[in-house]
């Protein structure tokens, strides 16, 4: 067994699977698209015709850096959204997961240091761990990282900070997005300490009234920001297409690394999120997303508002999958045994959080797989619940 | 950047690429499935009736093990090849190159001992290679890897050893098989000297007379033995999917490095390859694979044999998709470069050694890609450059 072996601890979330999936739930857990947005008789149909037509190309190996047309295509879409980046600069990656994976081998040695919002997305921070990597924790609040803090953290651990994670838009787990002030702020802060950023943008399309501000990468004139884009959200995570944006040199490290971690992406993949972009299902799918999410988020809200009792807080998120709550004195992961119990699942807050000592109270709301009416019901149930408790 | 990163080397066959990938090139070189091969018809039905009737599964998110259906299947299958596994001990992978590289990470540390063939296949070398461990390599003749050299070297490095890398069956890239006797004799080393063995078997199915000796894993009787199968040559590589068997612990290290690396493989590929299981097609393409590729080696070796001037020497595989040659005195990276001028293309055998000092009068010729008049009149036209540069 290696070191990096003996570093490896089951991802919470996924340890909790066998609890939360059972289907007679009502599951606010795992953080995942809904299975009703995928376009799937459009995919049916692309994928039959690219195959009968194209299969000696898509059923075969491709090149380690992804289809050529796709990042073109990838570049368009960064173009729209402020980023200018040539092909040289973009590497096509299984998911957005295997990029942060990517990133964390060529850039980490154990001993350095990562610093990451508080709570951060546990498939980041599982991969940074694994790197040996130490991490550090900054605060959010209702504009995302706090910068004062940031930059007391990096005039603390200079030069063995090697990158700032940040998730900027609808942040998974607390909802949260960056302000346009803090992204300048914290490309400043890069800039000035000579740290990388890393961007994970998967939610920034699925807003719900107004497009989230423009990412830090469109700020980033000295080529420190890695922007990591995804279609799981946008079309289906089973195609296992995302993309990183970032410095060419780092960029080909990132190939390099690629190419002994698997050799290539799925071709079929591939060429089916090429197909959906140059027919423009994808750009005429969004809106019906964002209205979908919207939905069940309001319901969420105004449920949450209706039954939650005293001492229970929780974010306003303004697009993407999730709610954040802070509960008063109580456990979040005691109140999941009872909660799967009576029907309703969660994800406690706790594994959010690099430090193992807080967060106990804290706990993740997934609005988006159920219907409104099941998310209004479930929001009932568990409000319920933390009454009961809090009384006991 | 990272220890790892500086230890990343690019691939050096995909680095001739854009040599050998032109199209009027009649190519030896790339190491692939004919595209001919490929049930296109078959799969774009099957494709299109997997995502309208089962898209909000196969679309979405999967286990990071991979879907139990097709784990149970390769059980199956496994066991049609002498090799008894439960689903505890089978991984699925994005391709057979990911099970390679998730065993690199949970096994090797910088500084520990890999014990290979020479030559071996280059993405195995790759993965070890970037770990930082060591490779020894041990020659390799008709009957495989020498069993006494291998036990020296075993005997020399004792405990530093992690795992024995073999391909068994028509390796690549020397095409030899390693005989029943030689097998049972690994084993038995490797008991005794309590080493693991990556048993890699990409092109076990694609014999052409006789089906090749029982695998390594059938004779594990102390759980030493990682069998590493694909799908790539059966079917389709795009598909990308593998499958590791090995015993639970490690293939429970090997889960938990995935979820990190990619979360899961792609749900549609994976569903595509066990209705390709499920319905028996992959079973009824076989013999058509096996003809196929027999057809394309008996046209090489007879071209060989009528072509080649004094002083080449070549393999005689059994199956696969590769004839190993020697030339006398004759460097093949300088050969290549005449050769892709005068339209035919291979690999040169050098990048195939772990040490870079030997092999580079030897080269790899893939039979897999080109037709059979293609592959007579390549030969013919590669055994004529030989015999001119003899002359000069």
């Amino acid at each position: 067994m290696s070191l990096y072996a003996s570093r490896l601890k089951p991802n919470a979330i996924r340890a909790l699977a066998h609890l939360i999936n059972r289907p007679s739930v009502i599951s606010f857990a795992g953080g995942v698209p809904s299975s009703q947005t995928f376009p799937a008789d459009e995919i049916a149909e692309i994928a039959a015709r690219l195959i009968r037509e194209r299969g000696s190309e898509v059923l075969q190996y491709g090149v380690t850096r992804g289809r050529a047309e796709l990042i073109r295509r990838v570049c368009d879409y960064m173009r729209a959204r402020s980023i200018e980046a040539v092909p040289e600069q973009v590497i096509l990656t299984a998911g957005s997961q295997q990029a942060l994976d990517l990133l964390c081998r060529v850039l980490l040695d154990p001993g350095d240091v990562v610093i990451v919002e508080a709570p951060s997305y546990i498939g980041a921070l599982c991969a940074i761990r694994n790197s040996g990597a130490r991490i550090v924790a900054v605060d959010l609040d209702d504009d995302g990282i706090k910068i004062d803090e940031l930059e007391l953290v990096l005039r603390q651990s200079g030069r063995s900070v090697k990158f700032i994670y940040t998730v900027t838009n609808f942040q998974n787990p607390s909802g949260v997005t960056l302000s346009s002030e803090r992204r300048q702020q914290l490309m400043d802060l890069a800039n000035r300490y000579d740290v990388m950023v890393v961007e994970d943008d998967p939610y920034g399309e699925l807003y719900f009234e107004h497009s989230p501000p423009r990412p830090i990468k469109s700020l980033d004139e000295e080529q420190k920001v890695v922007y990591l884009g995804s279609f799981s959200k946008m079309l289906a995570p089973g195609l296992r297409t995302g993309w990183a944006v970032g410095p060419t040199g780092l960029i080909r490290l990132m190939e390099l690394a690629k190419e002994a971690a698997d050799l290539c992406s799925g071709g079929l993949d591939q060429a089916l999120v090429e197909e959906c972009l140059s027919c423009g299902l994808l750009e005429r799918r969004l809106p019906v997303l964002r209205d979908f999410y919207k939905l069940r988020c309001q319901t969420m809200l105004e449920a949450l508002s209706e039954y939650a009792p005293q001492g229970v807080r929780w974010t306003y998120p303004r697009g993407g999958f999730f709610v954040w709550v802070w509960l008063d004195n109580m456990d979040a992961t005691s109140l999941l045994e009872v909660a799967v119990e009576q029907g309703v699942a969660f994800v406690p807050g706790q594994p959010f959080f690099a430090d193992e000592q807080v967060g106990g109270n804290t706990l993740r709301l997934a609005f988006s797989k159920e219907t409104p009416q099941r998310v209004s019901e479930g929001i009932s149930k568990l409000m319920m619940l933390i009454r009961q408790a809090q009384c006991s």
